[in-house]
C-alpha cells in the first residue's frame, strides 16, 4: 500500500525525522524474521517513548494503516512479517531497564530490553527472570511476551504468562492503558495481562512490563543420560516428571539429532538412540538428594549411561551435543521447518514413535529434540531438496493431527504467527476462535494490529 | 422480575422437574453468600451436566433473564448474590473428579468439586492443587476459579491463574467452548483460560476445569516468630521475601488480632505486638538449610521469640492463634468488614502503620492479619455499634486510597463482586475498564451473566 504524504509527515512530526525510515534498504531489513518469510513494510518507525507509541497507533488507526510490533525478529513463525504492508514499529530503542526491585521481586522494563541483558542486570541481585529462549542473548522481552516464548527452565519456573505481573500498553483503539498489578497476587478484574501475553501484537503494543523475578538458586547440577532408543528415553522423562523433584531443565535429543550433532562436533557427542540432559537446582544442602531422586527416575530399561558432571566445566562439555545441533541442522537443510508441538508428558513415547513413522513414511529427515519435561518437542523437518520439500507439507499436517489426537497442541513456545495460522481450526473449536475474534475486534476495531497473524 | 411460564416450563423440560426450584424457601437459601448481602433469585437451577448448562444459558439469553453461577457461596464480596433477580445456577451437583492423571500432573474436575475433597483425592498420588482458601473444606473449585481465590500457599505456589491449564465453559452468547491446554505449556492463541479465572461468572459458566497439580513436598517445618511491634514484623517479612528460600506460608497477625485471639483461646496464644507464622516445605535433606535461611531473615530488631515446632503436634499448637481469630472476630463484631488489600511486600510496614493510624483516626477496631508473603493483608474493620458502622465507610475508602498510593490493589484473593465494584475506578484507569467492558460485551452481548458484579 502507498502511505499518504499527510500520514508520513504526521509520523515524522510525532517521532522525529530520524525515527521514521522509508528508504527501501532499511525497510527490507525490517521485513523478515527468523521464519525466513519476507514482505516489504511501507515504513519503519523507531519508538523511543510510550507517548510516541500512543500517537503511532492513533495515526495508524485514523489512516487505517497496518501496524506491526517488532522486537528483534527472532521468532520463527513470521509473526513480525508485514504481510499487509504498513508500518513496522521497532522497539529496539526502548531498551531501558526502568527499575530492579529485589525487595518486591520485580523488575520494570521497556519492551526492547534484551532477555540476556536483563538476566545480566539481575544476577548481582540474586534473581533471574525464568523465560530463557535459546535466542536469549539477542531476543527482546517484548518479543518474549508477544509470543509467550519460553525455554528449558519453563519446566520448573513457567513461561512469561506465569512470570509477568503487569503491563502498560496501547490498544488498537489508540487508547493507552495499564493492566495487572505490582504485587505477587491480585483479583481485581479481568486478567488483561495474560491476554496480551501470547497475542503476537494483534491486540495492543506493549510499552512497559512489570516482570516477576525468581531468586536464583545457589547451586546447579547437570546430568546426562543416554538410552538405547527414543522410547526408553521418553519413558524416563515421564518417570522423572511423576516424582516430586522437578528438574530445572529436562532436554531430549533423538538418535537422528545426536548423529547430526556428532557429525558436526565430533565424538565428545555420545552415540546413542536418545539423550536426556537433566539439570537440578536448589540450595546446596538439597542438591545431593535431588540428584539422587532424579537419577533414580532416569534409570530403567534402555539406559546406557548416566553421568553427573563434576563441575561447571564438565557440565559445559555435556551440553556440547545440544549446542552443536542448530548449526548441524542448518548444514543439512537450508529449508528447516522448525516446529514446537507439545503433548502431555505421558504421551511423549507415542509422539516420538509417530514422528519416526512419519519420517519413514514421507522419506524425510526429521530430528526431534527439545523441552521434554513439558512434553514440548522441536520436531524439525529437514528437507534437502525440492522433492523432500514437497513431501514436507503433508507430513506437517499429519504431525499436527497426531499431536491433537494425543491431547497436545500446535505450539508450546513459538506461537502461531503466519506459519501455523491455518492449522488453528485443528487445535481450537470454531466457538473458541470466534470468542478470540470478538476480543480482537474490541481491542482493534479497525483491524490494524498485525493483520493476518494468529487467527485464521 | 417475573419469569414467564414458557421460560419456566422450558427449563423444567431441560433440567428435569426436580432440578428447578421456584419455592420461596429454597430460593431464599440461594440468595445470599458469605458477604451477608442478600437478594431473592426468581429460580434456582441445579445443573448435572455440561449440556444442561449450555441449554440454560441459551434459554436465559433468549428470554433476557439474569444468570448467576454459584458454587458454595463462601465468597465475601456478594459475587453470587442475585441483585437483578433471575436464575441462580448451582453447580453443587456437578461434583465429580473426572480424572486424576499424576503422570501428566493434572486433574480434570467438574466445578462443584470441593477444594478439600480434591486435596484428599490427590494426596495418595503425592500431589496437591495449590490454591487453599481458608474455606477449603466447603468451597468449590468453580468458585475458586471464578474469584481467583488463593490462600496461604500462594506465596510459593501461585493462585488459580498459575495452576489451571484449561477450561470447558459456556459463554454468555450460549456457545460452548474449550480453552487452554492439557499440557504444561502452550502458545496457541489468546489466553481465554486466565481471562475466565477471576471473571466472577460475568463472562461464562465454567463446566469443567483441567487443573495443574504440584508434587507434595515430603516434609514441612513450622516456625512462629513474635515481635515487639507490627513494624518490626513487617520488616522481617520483607527480609524473608528478599532471600532465595520462599516459605510455603508466611502469615501475619497484628497485636489487635493477637489480643482478640488470646481473649478467645487463652494464653497458648502469645502476647506480642505482632506474630509471623512461617512454614517451609521441601525434601527432608533440604529442610534444615531452609529453616536456617528463613530464621536468619526473621531475626532482627524487635524480634521477641522465634520458635520452630518440633513435630506436627506442636505445629498445630503454634497455629492456634491464627485459627482462633475468625471466631474471635465474629464475637466482637457482627458487622465485620472483611478486606483483602494487597501491596508490594516492601510497602507492608507503611500499610500496617497506615491501618493503625486509620483505626485511631476513625475510632474503630481494626485487625490486620493475612498472607504477608504476598503483601496481602486481611484488614478487617470491626464496628461494634451503629456509630462505628457509620465511621467504617469513610475509613474503608481511605484504606483503599492508601493501598493504591502504595502501588497495591483492591483485592488479593477475594475478588470484587458487589462489595468493591464501585471502588474499581480507584484501581483501574477508565481505558482499562472500557477494555474489560468490551470483552464482557463480546462474551455476553445481552448482559445476562451475573449482572451488576465486578465492573462499575
Amino acid at each position: 500500500m502507498a502511505l499518504s504524504d499527510t500520514f508520513l509527515s504526521e509520523l515524522r512530526a510525532d517521532l522525529g525525522e530520524a525515527n521514521l525510515r522509508t528508504d527501501p534498504a532499511e525497510r527490507l531489513t525490517y521485513g523478515y524474521d527468523n521464519s525466513r518469510r519476507q514482505a516489504m513494510p511501507d515504513a519503519v518507525a523507531f519508538l523511543d517513548t510510550h507517548e510516541q507509541a500512543v500517537r503511532l497507533v492513533q495515526r495508524c488507526r485514523a489512516h487505517r494503516v497496518p501496524l506491526i510490533a517488532r522486537g528483534r525478529g527472532t521468532n520463527t513463525t513470521g509473526a513480525t512479517v508485514p504481510v499487509a504492508g504498513g508500518v513496522v514499529a521497532s522497539f529496539e530503542r526502548m531498551n531501558r531497564i526502568l527499575r530492579i526491585d529485589p525487595d518486591n521481586r520485580l523488575a520494570v522494563v521497556e519492551p526492547g530490553v534484551l532477555n540476556g541483558d536483563l538476566q545480566t542486570a539481575l544476577a548481582p541481585h540474586g534473581f533471574f527472570w525464568p523465560p530463557d529462549p535459546t535466542s536469549s542473548p539477542f531476543c527482546s522481552i517484548g518479543g518474549n511476551l508477544a509470543c509467550n516464548a519460553a525455554g528449558p527452565r519453563t519446566v520448573k519456573y513457567g513461561s512469561p504468562r506465569e512470570n509477568t505481573l503487569g503491563l502498560r500498553a496501547v490498544a488498537g483503539t489508540g487508547e493507552a492503558f495499564r493492566c495487572g498489578v505490582q504485587t505477587s497476587k491480585g483479583a481485581t478484574g479481568y486478567d488483561l495481562t495474560r491476554l496480551l501475553i501470547g497475542s503476537e501484537g494483534t491486540l495492543a503494543l506493549i510499552t512497559e512490563a512489570t516482570l516477576k523475578l525468581t531468586p536464583k538458586p545457589s547451586a546447579l547440577r547437570t546430568l546426562r543420560a543416554t538410552y538405547a532408543d527414543v522410547a526408553s528415553a521418553a519413558r524416563a522423562v515421564a518417570r522423572i516428571m511423576a516424582q516430586p523433584v522437578t528438574p530445572c531443565a529436562l532436554e531430549f535429543m533423538d538418535g537422528t539429532a545426536l548423529k547430526l550433532a556428532r557429525d558436526h562436533a565430533g565424538d565428545s557427542v555420545p552415540a546413542a538412540g536418545a539423550l536426556l540432559m537433566i539439570e537440578v537446582d536448589g540450595e546446596p544442602d538439597a542438591l545431593p538428594g535431588a540428584v539422587e531422586a532424579v537419577s533414580r527416575a532416569a534409570r530403567g530399561d534402555g539406559l546406557l549411561d548416566l553421568h553427573a558432571a563434576a563441575d561447571a566445566e564438565e557440565a559445559k562439555t555435556l551440553w556440547a551435543a545440544r549446542k552443536a545441533l542448530s548449526p548441524a541442522q542448518r548444514k543439512l537443510s537450508p529449508h528447516k521447518i522448525n516446529e514446537d508441538v507439545v503433548v502431555p508428558v505421558s504421551r511423549l513415547p507415542a509422539l516420538v514413535a509417530a514422528v519416526e513413522a512419519l519420517a519413514r513414511e514421507h522419506e524425510l529427515p526429521i530430528v526431534s529434540f527439545g523441552h521434554a519435561g513439558n512434553g514440548n518437542l522441536h520436531v524439525n523437518l529437514l528437507p534437502r531438496d525440492d522433492a523432500e520439500l514437497k513431501r514436507a507439507e503433508p507430513c506437517l499436517r499429519k504431525l499436527f493431527e497426531t499431536v491433537i489426537a494425543l491431547d497436545g497442541t500446535l505450539s508450546g513456545e513459538h506461537g502461531i504467527g503466519l506459519a501455523k495460522r491455518d492449522f488453528m481450526p485443528m487445535a481450537l473449536g470454531a466457538q473458541t476462535l470466534e470468542l478470540m475474534r470478538g476480543i480482537q475486534r474490541s481491542f482493534d476495531p479497525d483491524g490494524i494490529m498485525n493483520p493476518g497473524k494468529l487467527l485464521p
